[in-house]
């Protein structure tokens, strides 16, 4: 088991940092409405999100639902899960590195949290506050379970980080609240939330207590799910009936978006073949369906979690780990139907995502999990922030362009600055826990074996089973380079048995140790070293690593006939202050004249590409330099017979498509047009 | 003065006899509720249009505002302007054909409008039964105007084809009262209505009857527009203050994307210089702005004309004529963005932009007009019809796919079979007045010049100022044949002054009378012949009519790197019954192996075009040929290191694009991949 582990590289502790010392604290005055910060309503797209002020609103819910204070209850109906994301970012900060004054804040949060919590265990401070009489009774949009989770997965975390029980003593009195109320039993609820979320926070309670009631419950909740196809829906048409007004204001209560597979809910789990509906609430689910299956081998949720893994993974992902093609219910479409422009692509969804590869991983070894992992941490993850930290991006799209975001509404999701915060927070937060607890995702074990499925320099202590100690000393300047050294500190009782990951990406590679070749085997994108590793063994694992065009898929209409640059996990993209606007008019050179340096002075230090490329003339200026000559035109002089097309040399450069958006507001696209 | 037209074009006479025999009758029982049919909702894209029942109500409503029926005044609060744009299509129909049959029904009805019309000349059955306090209250939504627009229209129609005066009657009192509340005397109404159309219809009006308070009042319309910006918002303001409804069930009174621009109301008309807003007011705005400035040469009007036109016809228009890039208000976006899936492309904006493009031709002769008015009516607007009268598209796309229409909720608004009606059911009256009204589009004159600006076979008499009379016989198979012979049967008194039209798309011609070159300057898009035209002469003009491999300017990312395949006039495209699907696979050949031949059995007959082209392979397929080898993949089978490609040929076939979806229901592209 994992027992502790130090996180080296450059790369992310640069990352940790800006969130340990900006993001964290800013987070802290906003939820304290400590400060006034811009705030962006037009993160649901074409769903209107209607904010009464510019306060937060989080810590002052919990003081009013404790009596500790007098006043409105403010902000989202899931407002509560904003101090939950950020006690969890803070659990895992305290792992990485002690802050005393970050450790005395969240305890006092935590306490006021304590304080708002019911006597029966119940909480959550809109229905406490403002509609007691609805409590479980609103599940569709009442987001009480998925609120219930993030204070469940956040005292998981600081039990964890703080060996402290009182925030988990909290967990479990709520978690034995939703207990007493749903379950198969008569009287109780047969249904879960309309955003899951519950599922994995339970499975996380259980894997920290073993207390079998929250393995139960988790797998209760999760086959639920789907059996009463109308459960949200009657739900809805009640509150209706009742004269209830819509938990999410500027929502209608029966909205066209939400029906049953929004919220997963129209089949079984087990049923569901293809991934539908609110993007992250799909990920939460999966992220579930996979741990649960490992936890409890329940066959139903292995293949439930493995019939959303080839959807997702084999017909609905983006270049970039992104998911969801759709503003509109910020949501899956259909097998092949991946936009570019009109993408929503969610922060949220991807980190969901990275949990359910995770969980996939854990349970099935297969490295392809691991590299879906990486690419969504390396790509839309890492783009959901500014690099100072000071900005988010909820919408993460692949072709960006300033004008069209502008003038066309279906395009109006798409922003291309990022704003200082959300009204509906959930994706700086999620960003930062994921990032903040990063060291989790670097090895995982199974059967005795420790697998290596991140390259990030650390250093990682691992406890064995005889209470031997193994150590790894992982030396690497990944992304940038590709050779990644293991020293081996500590052994063990009986040498380690060692796996090193192997992406797919990777056509050539070289094993070895203190020189010698080192025997291993390939599996499942796994390289299984044949000997045991001993104390002293430097393994060395060199990928090759070199820019790459990249081609789609021919069924994915948005990207035919175009290529995209990638080097190791890291996607590439133009951008217009390097190369000027109009970005479909670039066309790449060849893979091999692609060019490659770091440059530590340019957004934070990235290697950076660039192709000897052409960029198309413009009729004007081909025009210009032809004889002059009539082309017929149909209609408009936006129409003409084709011409034999005119180009100028361009050296296109290419950033990671992380760092985009961190220079001057302009067009930006991830796939370009090949050489002509 | 062109005194009487009748066309003898097969082509055109099956459309006539289509919309005379099958869809007129259609619309009467439909506007009498005499047959149920299937009412599509979805025709505003996002917009939900809630309808309380399948009856359209049009009849009845002027029963019970007359008096003369008990009961609710149901439908759209525009729903009145069925009735009057059937009477208009009518009005047409009766000068191709006499029908007593249709006479008797129109004549019946107008008595019943002429029953329903106040005292004072107001008439709108939704104002006069629903909310009389309400009158030219809320005219941003209200459509009283637009509906008073539509009768005067039909009212001059069917005056022009009857001879009888009693609905002109009706709508000179009708304009009478809205001259008498609008206008720039203290008291009166200082704006005009949300939805142009009266400016146009009162321009008619005036056309007409020579009468000067209707050339002034809508010159008044049309320059106090945007004077106040905030006149509409005002109103809106008011309805919600006072609680009102809104006039649009399930649109709430203040919509995000109902602002000023929609209405074009932000800045006045001259000092507008972009095409803003909901795409069928601002053609129907314009085509005013046009025929305005001929009638009174208000120069202010011919500066807000020529800007919108440039602004319109050389940075928002499609390949097909279609305008309107976004469902969201149904409008126009920005330049250069003119994406081929989410288009809007209404069937009426294309009618409109007809309207204004014969309007500036008519006041500038410049053939350009001319093609564009072409280029919209055989592709856009009769692409809004099936070939059986029996259908119609609101949405006309470039790119379709049943798939992602189903899916992809950006996409709901582009169907991919026509519906049998609508429930804002502007369109199909509007293609139908159109196509009836055909005659009226193929000459016009300036300044003792006759214009031949439409090829349709057609007899055709003028008369002139000195009451001598021109009569020209067109023979000619356009669109599907290049040769136009215009057979001169009486030339007047001095010989015809004629001028043909030369359309851009044209490279090579030849002008001839009776096997002699006929010598004639090029001015403007129009062959003036240098001598005047006497009886006898055969005028021949032969246009090179070959399939042409289009393209589109480079600023318009969607098209960036297609080809489309246009013969005249005629849009190209494929489709999936003709060409298996993923339709984005496919490349053209060069042009030199496009080959074409008219199949008289295919679609009511159509000239077809081949291209020898070739399907690039799937993954799959690619593999199966080739060694087994390992292609590095990045996280995803869906993206991989890029191959070469893999083509097998496909000999593509070309329909033109108003045809399609007249079969199975299925993918559609008129943007292809050229020549790998």
């Amino acid at each position: 088991m994992l027992e502790q582990i130090e996180i080296t590289s450059p790369f992310w502790q640069a990352r940790q940092q800006t969130i340990a010392q900006q993001m964290i604290p800013y987070q802290w005055d906003i939820i304290n409405d400590l400060k006034q910060v811009e705030i962006a309503v037009t993160n649901t797209g074409g769903d209107s999100t209607a904010l009464d002020s510019d306060k937060s609103y989080v810590v002052e819910n919990f003081l009013i639902a404790a009596g500790k204070k007098q006043g409105k209850r403010g902000g989202m109906v899931f407002q509560d899960s904003d101090a939950y994301k950020w006690l969890e970012a803070v659990a895992y900060t305290l792992e990485v590195q002690p802050n005393d004054d970050l450790r005395a804040k969240a305890d006092r949060l935590i306490d006021i949290i304590a304080a708002a919590q019911a006597d029966d265990g119940y909480l959550n401070t809109y229905f406490q506050v403002n509609e007691p009489e609805r409590k479980y009774q609103s599940l569709y949009m009442s987001h009480e379970l998925y609120c219930a989770g993030h204070l469940i997965e956040a005292a998981v975390a600081y039990t964890l980080a703080t060996k402290t029980t009182k925030f988990l003593e909290v967990a479990c009195k709520l978690a034995d609240n939703i207990d007493a109320h749903f379950g198969p039993e008569e009287g109780k609820i047969h249904g879960g939330d309309g955003h899951e979320e519950i599922e994995l926070a339970l499975l996380r309670l259980y894997e920290l207590t073993q207390a079998e009631r929250y393995l139960k419950l988790a797998e209760y909740l999760l086959l639920i799910r789907g059996q009463d196809p109308d459960f949200f829906t009657a739900q809805q048409r009640r509150d209706v009936a009742l004269g209830r007004k819509s938990l999410i204001p500027g929502l209608e209560i029966i909205h066209p978006d939400f029906k049953a597979p929004y919220f997963q809910s129209d089949k079984p789990v087990d049923e569901q073949t293809e991934a539908k509906g609110h993007a992250v609430r799909v990920v939460y689910l999966c992220a579930a369906l996979a741990l649960g299956a490992k936890l409890s081998g329940n066959q139903r949720l292995l293949t439930a979690a493995n019939n959303y893994w080839r959807n997702i993974v084999q017909k609905c992902l983006y270049l970039t780990g992104a998911i969801g093609s759709t503003a509109h219910g910020e949501a899956f479409t259909g097998d092949y139907d991946l936009p570019n422009d009109s993408i929503y692509g969610e922060t949220c969804a991807s980190v969901g995502l990275i949990f359910f590869a995770h969980n996939m991983l854990r349970q099935n070894q297969q490295g392809a999990c691991a590299d879906v992992m990486e690419q969504a941490l390396y790509n839309t993850v890492l783009s959901g922030m500014n690099l100072d930290g000071k900005g988010f991006f909820y919408v993460n799209p692949l072709e960006a362009s300033p004008y069209r975001s502008k003038v066309n509404p279906g395009l109006r999701h798409v922003l291309t600055r990022r704003p200082g915060w959300f009204a509906c927070a959930c994706c700086p937060p999620n960003l930062a826990r994921m990032v903040m607890s990063l060291g989790h995702y670097l090895y995982h074990e199974d059967n005795g074996t420790i697998f290596s499925d991140l390259f990030v320099a650390s250093n990682a202590t691992f406890k064995q089973k005889d209470g031997s100690t193994i150590e790894l000393q992982q030396s690497t300047n990944y992304p940038w380079d590709g050779t990644v050294r293991y020293e081996v500190k500590q052994a063990g009782s009986a040498g380690v048995k060692f796996a090193l990951r192997l992406p797919q990406w990777c056509e050539h590679y070289h094993l070895s140790c203190k020189g010698q070749e080192r025997p291993a085997e390939l599996k499942d994108g796994y390289l299984y070293l044949k000997e045991p590793a001993q104390t002293g063994d430097i393994i060395e694992l060199t990928l090759e690593l070199e820019p790459m065009l990249v081609e789609a898929d021919a069924r994915i209409g948005a990207d035919y006939g175009k290529q995209a640059v990638v080097r190791g996990p890291i996607v590439y993209c133009a951008e217009e202050v390097d190369n000027g606007a109009q970005l479909q008019c670039l066309h790449l050179g060849s893979e091999g004249e692609l060019r490659g340096h770091y440059d530590p002075e340019l957004l934070g230090g990235v290697y950076v590409i660039e192709s000897q490329g052409q960029r198309r003339k413009l009729a004007e200026a081909a025009a210009a330099t032809s004889p002059a000559t009539t082309i017929p035109a149909i209609a408009s002089p936006l129409y003409r017979k084709a011409q034999p097309a005119q180009y100028e040399a361009q050296s296109i450069k290419l950033i990671p498509y992380y760092a985009w958006c961190n220079r001057a507001e302009g067009e930006m696209r991830v796939w370009l047009n090949p050489q002509p």
